[in-house]
């Protein structure tokens, strides 16, 4: 071992055995979901029971949100030029920063802010949140995770809470999140919890750290960015030029899950 | 709808709706697994039965390879200068190509080949596999999907063919494979199937596109890529010279998954 | 030196010395214009007489076309999102591909193409000219650097051939496509050479590899990208929808350069 | 106009007719260099007497510092996975952070820090050098733009000055570098201004945006980029193990620049 020998605790790689974190990858195969495997990639440990339902969750809520997001475009503008798939899909990674995609990184960090509040002072939650929420009206800070330029009432929002409470995973972050939901309410602002601000309530939950936030919404929504690159590939001519807003969605008319769930 | 008015059939966004395919994504939400919602996006259509425990085990099978892959080493120096995590991910997403991450895609090439030999003139799989073969040997082209750098015997690619045994996905892909190992074995060489062969065997079994052979490498691979980055960060200093072999694996010792598992 | 001691010969690092292809970069700072150190860099020699002014016109000439190609937009829409300006960059270089950018390179292969016809067979550029154009003709291939979106008369074109007579680069290259613009004419077609087939001619004058083509442009653009990133960012909002095409310039009137140029 | 109609005041493009900042394309070409016209696309005017001498200095000096950068080592990191020259130097620019390539932007911030105690208290430069520094090694923070790994005295740093004093570029920026070598060495430290430092101080005399310096490393590191991207190409099988350091110059003997100057 000389001097630039360095040390790595992810994958340990030797003839006919790969270890991901201690535990042979073939074993873990056919055991353990993608989305188990990204938090033992990540975390170091398997999820705990209930947590895996609750990843595949958060990963679904976030996988696509139509044409119109900046990386969309980006990544449909890359391959409408001849860029392979996976320049486009570079591309498209880098629109997601501060005003795409960060929200649940900022409001990861209103949540330990508004925790710290409590877990020092002895506050309720409630008051914790209220004084936050003013400290940020004063300084003219927006608060992450609330509110969206679409949805009034975003259903995912809800779907996460319910399934959290369900699968025993809500903790502080999810309590938290909604007591600031009530402050404003209280502060006379009816402000929706967006998805952002759910998957950041979760995260915290999960002992995410919030160098992650990101990676987190990134990783669910790579598969997306490709859709939309393959779709661009084989339905557009090249070099188009791509509106940002006007188009119209033709693919399959609404339809119901429930009869699908019972043959998957 | 103007003359730049163009379409998309991924999802649709309403008001308080999200619909991804047809489906409501809040509905699709704790019944489905990422790892469908990947089929899901990609195809248009839910999996098959049986096919979302096959969609877990090969994301998980490629989720990452240890510090010398290439992609690996990009993403580490890149966040080694400073790069945000989007940037460090988009300098390794860019280095898989051809020669790297792109077995899939050419062993697709090969089994779609041999397919079209044994759909069209009715001989045998081993009949075209040996044909294909001997073509390839002749004009000295490599057969993608065999061998490894590493393993003789891949573990990752024994478990998936299991599993697609078990699962009733296996069907012509995998079955020409086998008749190209079995070929190969006819002519002295004893190459294994490597894990990029197993899966681009099940690709095609899975009736998914070759243009989203890489794309289904680049998935599986961004939370490993993630996961380097972030050790990058948080275990070593800024712009060092990175080894592009010599380290050492310290993380948790080799562990068993069975006593895990009952927890999950 | 071991096994993975590895060669490079472009630039010598020694302590307080930097040498490049040789020279000491401090002797040629003050001697060279950047144009010429790009040529050392790439072609290993000092460019001959002449050619210093030919590639200083070839880069200034594709320096920027304004708002509407896509690697400006998908630089403008990554850093839209708050991408630092080397993300953007990115974003907008790996938009310049086939159908963006790599007109030099298809240029420069019909025009390697004819000289061999030409060189080969002992036939005249004239007929040589003529087979090629009836041979795409008839495969309805498209012949890259004639003709233009915007341009009938491309005024960089007439002023990349007046520079090259006058300063004694013009050569085969330039020859050659003059003599596919008159079949073209001969044909019916008054297709203009463009900006781009003109460099390609003028490429292949200076015995730049065809590899090469497409990174000339893309080292012409960059600063073009930066001014569009920079104005993006100190102009506009951040997370607006940027118009592919629905904007209006609103710089410096038209001005003359001679009295400037008095100054410089 | 509509309201989505947004504007830009780089180029101009009509039929036939393109104009940079009011200027024809086609006028500035054969009249001035391409750092002219970088410097005329970035700040919309162009540069006054003896500066575009300045400016091709500065981005001679720049073009390529060997082949263990981190930016260099990215982007042949991609191109050996056979990456196209485009994504390859994305790779590479994606690779130009903070600790690499920065040390321009944040020499500009403390020279700006300088001068305004310079020129709102009316103290010395040589009191203004001192203090800033004082506060500095109070705080632990390390002054950028002095100091360097290899070079006690960078050749580059002299050139960059003489050649300032001629031209009668310098100006506060160089004066104010020069107070603050002189308070290091008061301070009874021989730190050398490096590259970076004399390209931050003549940038800040040449009144170009801070927001612009990382930007101006870039636009010259890209051709260095490319040579070593083509050199990787053209000499190095696929996949080798890059040596982050391990590796020998063999390309020309070092050579006398004044011979050759006479025929360019």
């Amino acid at each position: 071992m000389n001097e630039t020998t360095w040390k790595t605790a992810i994958t340990e790689i030797n003839p006919n055995e790969v270890r991901l974190r201690g535990y042979r990858i073939d074993e873990l195969m056919g055991e353990i979901t993608f989305a188990q495997s990204i938090f033992l990639a990540l975390k170091g440990e398997l999820p705990p029971a209930g947590v895996a339902k609750m990843l595949d969750a958060m990963l679904v809520s976030s996988i696509d949100h139509g044409a119109t997001p900046p990386s969309t475009i980006a990544a449909r503008t890359a391959v409408s030029t001849g860029a392979p798939l996976n320049a486009a899909l570079a591309a498209g990674v880098l629109s997601i920063n501060r005003y795409h995609g960060a929200a649940i990184h900022d409001c990861m960090g209103v949540l330990e802010e508004c925790l710290r509040l409590f877990n020092e002072t002895g506050v309720s939650m409630d008051i914790a949140a209220r004084e936050l929420l003013a400290d940020y009206q004063n300084k003219k800070k927006r608060v992450a995770g609330f509110g969206h330029r679409i949805h009034t009432s975003d259903p995912r929002t809800a779907k996460l809470f319910s399934l959290a409470e369900e699968l025993g995973v809500a903790d502080e972050g999810v309590a938290m999140i909604k007591a600031l939901r009530k402050a404003f309410l209280d502060s006379g602002k009816n402000l929706p919890i967006n998805v952002d601000g759910a998957i950041a309530a979760l995260l915290i939950d999960l002992q995410m750290p919030r160098e992650l936030a990101n990676a987190f919404f990134i990783m669910a929504r790579v598969p997306g960015l490709v859709a939309h690159i393959y779709e661009e590939q084989t339905r557009e001519s090249p070099m188009r030029r791509i509106h940002p807003s006007d188009h119209v969605y033709d693919g399959p008319d609404p339809r119901d899950l429930t009869q699908m769930i019972r043959q998957l």
